[in-house]
């Protein structure tokens, strides 16, 4: 019954594993490794596609969502955890046409538990990438990139002329939104919460980073101080100011909100501090400043198969392919070293000036290649 | 040299006076009233008319703006002050074609100071009432009834399946918007601060209030409570309350805010409470809700002789021709009386139900009749 379309091309191996919640918690405590069997390939349905991991982050909404602080609904459980990565097609059903065995992807829709060994998925479910592109870069596509690039297209018509300003500017998404707006030519400002290493300054500034606003202390910020600061620049003009991004609230959103021009946005797609936002009714009133939220998962939603979708891959991708992008610090482990990895992963993160990003990968063997592996298409 | 189209119609009188605010201060110690010599017909400037006061109303704004609290950006003083108001043309320029002697107008621009016996203006400051209204009501179309039908129009297109929540109900736009969704078919939510007294209650529900939400403690508000009374309705349905109204903020901002379906629009066109609004992270994100604010000045300056200027006097002038339209409680004082007015505005406006308008008229003996003048045309 062997159809030629379906050949499992890899090492034979018959479990797979994948990392599930059992139940609503801390994620230390309710998140579990499963073994299953792969499937016979003629188990796999016809129009799906049988993948083996190569990359898949932890992003913080993902530990959120475990605890069911993300979101306005509670997710239901047992729950299959990871929402993106890239993959390799290892095999395919006989309707499959747009793939092949061999191909790499990413994983394109939410909540498919892309902390697996491997997946079998329908062939709409994942992304052919369509240039060689640094897996470890890929694997953060789906939430940050996209995230970065959709808030720079979707709110304010950029130019060359204008200035993005953003707190939260060391995340990924921050990193990226730096890059994006260098290679379009328009100037950011950054501000950051950690004392001013030379460290992170010079990583951000590498990126493109334009001006670094550091707060140290955030009951007194002097927004005179910052404001001629800037105005050293001769690029600074605050009627140019026209996008503020916001992943941090309290004072941090409102020092981005005092920087906007009349008539701008301020984007908010985080909220760090699990803070309320506030907006001066000044700001809302007389500078006409617009307050809104930005949520990647429900763009992809509405926005799959769009003509903005393609520009947004092709553009991304192509970032990384250039070799022009920075990608962040990150640390691999394998799926098995779960407990320990995201046992550290709140204190890491609380306590790194430059946050690295956690990568699930295959295996041991793999993982001391991966910094260096370009996939080959 | 007396030209045919120049003709002072009235009773002679050779002096003016108006209120004016000498410096930056509290209404009730920097306001004064001056005299002025009535121009002589051949010095009004060909295109200009000179104009009878017949209502100009006291603005909560007026006050702030006087004390340097309104806006961005400090006031010039002297300060003529008064912003809005419905006048009688009783001379004009020979250039002048489109208004006639007799006509009753209303005070379009800005910072004319209206607070004034006669006014001497370019024709283009003013706009002519084409059907016959009520003096009382058509004196605050400018700022308030404007803004209520602005907001019912720029955010969201309404329509009679679509809810509209708003706190500040009892204020003036309050009961404007809630006439306007009336006549559209739009159902309303109204949060109201006041213990719910009959007459408040009564008013409002005469006026076409579908929904008096009342909040009198505001340290515990019960949502639950809130949403089970909403649910006794039948045309209440969470998913179709699409815009929300603040003017007061805090925790009656967030009760709209709460009240709001996803992708919903939150409009601030006031701060009573002085205090920033807050925005959850939550209904930014996952809800989607913008939050944006609107001046009325702003839209006039920017839309002035559009159709959409034309369609707003239209359609607002028309509800009060048919007499449909509820004006607020009043009280009426001539100018002179400038310094109880003012000075009792503030307490008033605190501790009354139905906070009413005051409105400055030309003398006494006009203001015995101004209750039940209609404008004859």
């Amino acid at each position: 019954m062997e159809t030629p379309n379906f050949n499992l091309n890899t090492e034979i191996v018959e479990k797979g594993f994948r990392l599930f919640a059992e139940k609503m918690g801390h994620p230390t405590q309710v998140i579990q490794m499963m073994e299953f069997d792969l499937p016979k390939y003629h188990d796999i349905p016809s129009d799906n596609v049988f993948l083996e991991i190569l990359a898949s982050p932890i992003d913080y909404a993902d530990l959120l969502n475990i605890r069911g602080l993300y979101g306005t609904q509670p997710p239901s459980f047992p729950l299959f955890t990871g929402n993106e990565g890239i993959f390799k097609v290892l095999a395919k059903g006989p309707d499959v046409k747009k793939l092949d065995i061999g191909d790499i992807v990413f994983i394109n829709s939410y909540g498919l538990g892309t902390w697996s060994s491997h997946l079998t998925l329908h062939e709409t479910a994942v992304v052919k990438l369509e240039q060689p592109i640094d897996i470890v870069s890929g694997s953060m596509l789906r939430v940050n990139m996209f995230t970065a690039y959709r808030m720079l297209h979707d709110f304010v018509k950029l130019n060359n002329e204008l200035i993005v300003v953003q707190n939260g500017a060391t995340s990924h998404v921050g990193q990226t939104v730096i890059q994006l707006c260098k290679s379009m030519g328009v100037k950011t400002i950054n501000i950051i919460r950690q004392p001013q290493l030379s460290e992170t300054y010079n990583i951000l500034k590498k990126m493109g980073a334009d001006e670094i606003v550091t707060i140290e202390h955030t009951d007194n910020v002097d927004m005179k101080k910052i404001m001629s600061d800037l105005k050293k620049n001769s690029w600074f003009d605050q009627t140019k100011v026209v996008l503020g991004l916001n992943c941090i609230g309290g004072v941090y959103s409102q020092i981005v909100e005092n920087l906007l021009a009349c008539g701008s946005t301020h984007v908010t797609y985080g909220g760090i501090l699990k803070k309320s936002m506030e907006a001066s009714i000044s700001s809302l009133i007389f500078k006409n400043i617009k307050f809104v939220g930005f949520l990647i998962n429900k763009w992809l939603q509405d926005n799959n198969n769009s003509k903005f979708y393609d520009m947004m891959l092709h553009d991304t991708t192509k970032l990384i392919h250039n070799g022009s992008y920075f990608r962040p610090p990150f640390k691999c482990f394998p799926l098995s070293q779960y407990k320990s990895v995201i046992e550290t992963f709140h204190n890491d993160r609380a306590h790194s000036i430059l946050p690295y990003r956690i990568i699930f990968t295959k295996n041991i063997n793999f993982i001391q290649h991966l910094a260096t592996i370009v996939a080959k298409l």
